[in-house]
């Protein structure tokens, strides 16, 4: 060994290196969790090349410990390379297997790395599940805090108060350890006045809830906002965002999440969720160096951790796992489907036994219906899917619009204004009517429920004719007053949440969307119910009705309609569909309802997608510039390698090193002339035939390490990539082997690829770059970005709407 | 154009030619339906190329309409090309759509197009479901017949005639109209003789159902033996085996597996419907163009049937996807995890309106517990994993050897003999034992149920303390006599079935292994179940039950861990694991045990993983040599492309063919002399530089085709792949020039390219051949039959055990 410096060779044997174990100590951690608040973004100078590529070496001194600073790492706002990052991992793994043979401690070490990543799951499930068990706990309570206080104890929300008086069950509401601001205040809660000083009051907490929220993000962590999934699709695609997922978003996020729901703004925790599971996951995957030092595998940690999330977010961990699945993850090893599954079980059980609104369930609107539905439903289901589809396609359109002007024009230079502005609407909107002045959980769990006929709500003030009732099972009845205000109310609440969410989605605040859209659909769902219903109920003679619905009989469940509006709705807007029909399977227990909600998850994706393709993660990646290869559209234009290669037809050509011809101070003019970030390595300027690909960063190190610690290496000196480098004047300086820092198999394509293979093989093996030839001599390069900017152009979308690498 | 015969270029504008068009009415189909009885198989010349490559090209004259007969399509056991065929598709696809603007026709058809897939699983999911509760029907019936005959009509079983009579509900099963065999020929059932003339009849019964279903299997279609889940997996992963999944196969799979159930030999009907699920699918393909033409895309409509026959074996739609997703599928998209859900929810309607148990349920062993369960009952849950772990492990050795043993010596030449011996022995030691004589499904699903206050079987006969009785809720009770017993003949079923199962399973006969699996685990988890249970009853003064399991409570509820332990031997046997877990789940119906039954899995395969890594479907594919490239398994070793590739170190050079040097004679020699299936080609013999990859198919088609139609093409013309011939004198004959035919695009990669990236490329992309380079220059290629002997041999395994392409 003749060079100093870390060594990248592909396959030598690992020999230890003393100059090497001096370095490895100052190793720094660039690691995705990296808590340095994210700087400015390096715009101006993206490199066209990716350095890596399809390389798989990287034999390190000690497996343990990176050989140089820096090294094996990426810069913020860089694809890595998921190829090099898995061949790291299998070297590893290599590594201890075969030194487990080899002594007891060692075996030790390599059982417990087997183990590390159950071990991880199981933490990343308890944190989890009590962060959201506390986030649920505390919503709760201060969205009560928005209406009055409990004398008994001001840390009690309002039915935790009034568990404690000895009221009867139909006034739990009203128990005297309660008491409404104006109750407090004014000493009673009647008439005009306390009514304005109620009003003022829940406007005055939601500003202060909302002021505190925007102020914590804008503050200590500008990553915290919004609901975090195309972030988190897009760093599970291979991306560094350094600080998204880092333990100041985490506080932030789960504190400013509890204010932003509690605030009252239409918005839901379940996004957000993701994000916070998500955090967990990449602050503890540093607890093991597996997971801590390789990209790859901590990705997998993170798709279990978002199944973790939504399994806590809705009580359904089979959904969860699908979703992460579905939705969320890029690279989804079967193992990883295991382990998710294990995790979101976890955080399920830790989340129950923190049992936050005390029915032992693990979410609000969990719910149990008894009656089957009948085949005729289906047309008003699939009517539900179509609204949900054309809701979806609106919002969607509307929301990446309003984003839009806000990213372009002055209205993003006021995001506290924004919020204030936004809630202040939302809350002086909401206090009147009693279906938004609820929080939207709420609200969602009143639509879902089946009226019994202990219900009190106004939903359930039917015209009740006891003489035709046998046991629990409620025939179809007559409306009554007070679902006739309530079916107003609903209206006025539809039409509210359809426009306020638009202008929430996308703020400088946590936010999620499964919430407000289920809201929508469950609304629309149960005025359709009701309508249904009450159609049946006094035309029960009509043939549609006839032979299923006779008079007396409990044919409509309006429940039913709302919980099938909420699918098509969520289904409208984030295009999810196995996933979508699991996670509402589990929030009702039966295999009979999943036919109507697959039925309207249907409709409401393909009223959707011939309306947009794109669902609104997919819409906000594409708004944020986002280098994401989506893996589940097919690219379908018929161009080839050579029109998407770089360098174009009239460009300079090809910046190559040669094999064994270059100065180091060649090397250095090109290195410091060009801003890419990698170069391919060809036998001769004249031949151009492709020997391998070295990275700029590989390069710099070893050239600056051998200047300082090398003899005889100077300006002149002749840089060698080469086994045996050709013989030269004894004159000349000693020559400079670079043979070890050469990825000897970059991936290669012929310039008449078809671009539909090139995007599939850059897709399913997480390539950075390809180099592309002709009759065995190198034309050009392929970069991720490229191919991302080829889409888009093919698309007739902005090629440069792709800002990062 | 001056070249006749169909054209293969890369992204030649379509044009029309009048020659094509001739020959392309007279298309052969050659596709896996087919039902040409297998021929033997050719075994002698396996080509070491494999045709095709990265190309997606194809263009075709009309797409609807294959060129030329046998082109784009494979020889039984050859593996398919993913690439091409997915780039086929996408080249209809592209058509239908162009044209889609121009007509209303073209319009509507490329909407039918869209929709097809839709409807195809409707289809699949109403036969599959269909075909299941016949099978469910014939054999519930079939199985009684061995026992009695029915006098109301002899098409009863013995529940549904005694649902006639009017007998009270424990009297059920001995009806009037009900006639034991001793009963019908006697006159009545009693004593010695009754007793041998009954187990004579249904010694008789059980030989001739088995002698008919063998014969049926040998005679008419020898596919319809085993699981056929080995076979399956194969298949999706890209392999033609035609005629297995014909409409002979599933016309005698379905009769022959009610046969070989009704039999009493110990297997299931679960594995088989998943095979007759498939034929399902893959005969439906033929009504659609795009489903029959393409083999990748008849693929993804497997998946989803394999899917659906899941779905109808456990009533478990869900966990049937993810059985697909997990287990069977190779190349499933997330688009396919949708439909597939379609299908196996479909299926599962279809099978719950046939109502096959008569109530409303999809499996006889559905079951409801509603006790919880205590942490500490864990300690035996996992008790039971070891248990299923060891007994997988121990299955799928022995059974394996003695497969291999069949295979290799005489006794594989007398399958009927030993499906007859099998059945005689099976027959002779299960009917003195009561729960070895019912069938597998009903003493699962006995052993599943938690003894109620009504239940009058002999598990349930406990010594009832009606005092302490509060309800529905029993306490644990003392065992009676009745538990003793049937303990003691519950553990002689044990070791009978774990013995007979091993020499079942193989034979030829449908025959599937999960239901004798669980019942293995069912009859372990009850004895353990029982005999916790017993000393917590005794003991519930030791401090392990202190404070969960007081005097008059029901603490263990042994039907759990007889689910429990279904589920770990399950898992030891096959591996699953999250499918497992929410097959199990969907059984249940409640959230509540998942942990239990994921602790057991889990356990389970840790125990079985540590003493053989492979499940019983892939050590049958292992043992029956088929071309499987595991997705689940890393490639460990640091082996690299250059010892792989072929040629190897002292063989001789690879055969090339340079693009503008050599005559047809030349050609026609090294087709003549060798028998790969692809022939790469390089710019001359001295340069080697990569040009292309051409078909040993295409060759032969086109030079035979421009012999008879092309004038001046004789022996010594020069064969031209390039775009411009070189000049040649005026009177040598003219120039064929075959670059239509030249895939320009074959897949390379560096002789240093490490083969675990290889490996995960093959896998990926699902490749059958790519081409090895060093610096530009061909230097060998490896194909997939390489990639699997490599693999076979870094495993310590015989590399001559890969039989096909």
């Amino acid at each position: 060994m003749d060079q100093k410096g870390y060594r990248r060779g592909s396959f030598q044997s690992a020999t230890s290196d003393e100059d090497m174990l001096e370095i490895a100590g100052a190793s720094m951690d660039f690691s995705m969790a990296d808590d340095d608040p994210p700087l400015d973004r390096e715009m101006g100078g993206f490199s066209s090349y990716n350095g890596g590529g399809m390389n798989g070496t990287s034999t390190m001194m000690d497996f343990l410990e990176e050989p140089l600073p820096g090294v094996g790492t990426y810069e913020d706002f860089n694809t890595i390379d998921w190829v090099r990052e898995k061949s790291r991992d299998r070297d590893r793994h290599r590594e201890i297997t075969n030194r487990s043979k080899e002594s007891t401690w060692a075996l030790l070490h390599s059982v417990s790395d087997a183990f590390s990543g159950w071990l991880l799951m199981l933490l990343i499930g308890l944190l989890a599940g009590s962060l959201a068990g506390l986030i649920d706990i505390s919503a709760h309570w201060m969205t009560d805090l928005k209406e009055g206080v409990c004398l008994a104890g001001f840390w009690f929300n309002h039915e935790h108060c009034c568990w404690k008086s000895n009221t009867t069950f139909t006034d739990r509401d009203k128990c005297p350890e309660w008491k409404s601001w104006s109750q407090l205040i004014l000493g009673h809660g009647e008439g005009a006045f306390a009514y304005i000083l109620n009003y003022l009051m829940y406007v005055i907490w939601a500003l202060m809830f909302s002021l505190l929220a925007v102020l914590l993000v804008k503050g200590f962590a500008p990553y915290a906002c919004g609901s975090g999934i195309p972030e988190i699709k897009t760093i599970l695609s291979g991306f560094i965002i350094r600080g998204y997922l880092g333990k100041w978003t985490l506080v932030i996020k789960t504190i400013t999440l509890v204010l932003a729901v509690s605030s009252g703004l239409s918005l839901g925790k379940e996004g957000p969720l993701v994000h916070v599971a998500c955090c967990c996951g990449n602050i503890l995957c540093h607890l093991f160096t597996k997971y801590r030092k390789n990209e790859a595998k901590r990705r997998e940690v993170l798709s279990a951790a978002a199944a973790a999330g939504v399994s806590v977010a809705f009580g359904a961990p089979i959904g969860g796992v699908l979703f992460s699945l579905e939705e969320v993850s890029y690279y989804f090893p079967l193992k990883t489907l295991w382990r998710s599954f294990f995790a979101a079980l976890v955080a399920a059980f830790t989340l129950r036994s923190i049992n936050p609104f005390g029915n032992s369930r693990l979410v609000l609107f969990y719910v149990e219906f008894h009656m089957p539905w009948h085949l005729l439903e289906l047309v008003p289901f699939i009517l539900l899917g179509i609204f949900g589809g054309l809701w979806g396609a609106f919002f969607i359109r509307s929301n990446i619009a309003w984003c839009r002007r806000r990213k372009t024009t002055r209205l993003g230079k006021y995001p506290v204004l924004e919020v204030l502005v936004v809630t202040a609407i939302t809350a002086i909107l909401a206090f009147p009517n009693e279906y938004t002045r609820m929080s939207t959980s709420e609200l969602i769990s009143e639509l879902f429920n089946d009226c019994g006929i202990l219900d009190s709500s106004k939903l359930c003030e039917y015209v009740n004719d006891f003489n035709s009732t046998k046991g629990d099972d409620l025939p179809d009845r007559a409306a009554g007053p007070g679902v006739y205000t309530a079916m107003w109310q609903l209206a006025l609440a539809l039409i509210m949440k359809v426009f306020i969410t638009i202008f929430t989605f996308g703020m400088k605040v946590p936010s999620g969307l499964f919430i407000p859209s289920m809201a929508v659909g469950a609304i629309a769902g149960r005025l359709l119910g009701v309508a249904v219903e009450q159609l049946a109920f006094y035309h029960h003679d009509w043939p549609i009705f006839s032979g299923w619905c006779s008079q007396g009989a409990d044919c409509i469940t309006p429940g039913l309609y709302a919980m099938v509006g909420a699918a098509a709705c969520l289904g409208g807007v984030t295009r999810m569909t196995v996933s979508l029909v699991v996670i509402m399977f589990e929030l009702t227990g039966g295999l009979e309802y999943i036919v109507p909600l697959m039925a309207a998850a249907m409709t409401s994706k393909w009223v959707a997608d011939a309306i947009g393709r794109e669902g609104i993660y997919d819409a906000h990646i594409r708004l944020n510039g986002y280098p994401f290869l989506e893996a589940k559209e097919e690219f379908s234009h018929k161009t080839r390698a050579m029109d998407v290669m770089r360098p174009r037809k009239n460009d300079p050509p090809l910046t190559v090193i040669t094999q064994d011809s270059m100065s180091v101070e060649d090397v250095e003019t090109i290195v410091g002339s060009t801003t890419y970030s990698g170069y391919p390595v060809v036998v001769s300027r004249t031949s151009q035939r492709l020997v391998g690909f070295v990275l700029r960063r590989d390069l710099i190190i070893s050239i600056e390490n051998a200047r300082k610690k090398q003899d005889g290496i100077v300006s002149t000196s002749v840089i060698c990539f080469t086994d045996y480098c050709p013989p030269l004047p004894p004159s000349s300086p000693s020559v400079l082997k670079l043979r070890s820092i050469l990825d000897l198999s970059p991936f290669t394509v012929t310039d008449e690829t078809p671009m539909e293979i090139v995007v599939d093989i850059f897709r399913k093996l997480g390539l950075r770059q390809c180099l592309v030839t002709h009759n065995g001599k190198l034309l050009g390069i392929i970069t991720k970005k490229d191919v991302l900017k080829h889409i888009a152009q093919m698309a007739n979308q902005d090629p440069d709407s792709i800002l990062f690498n």
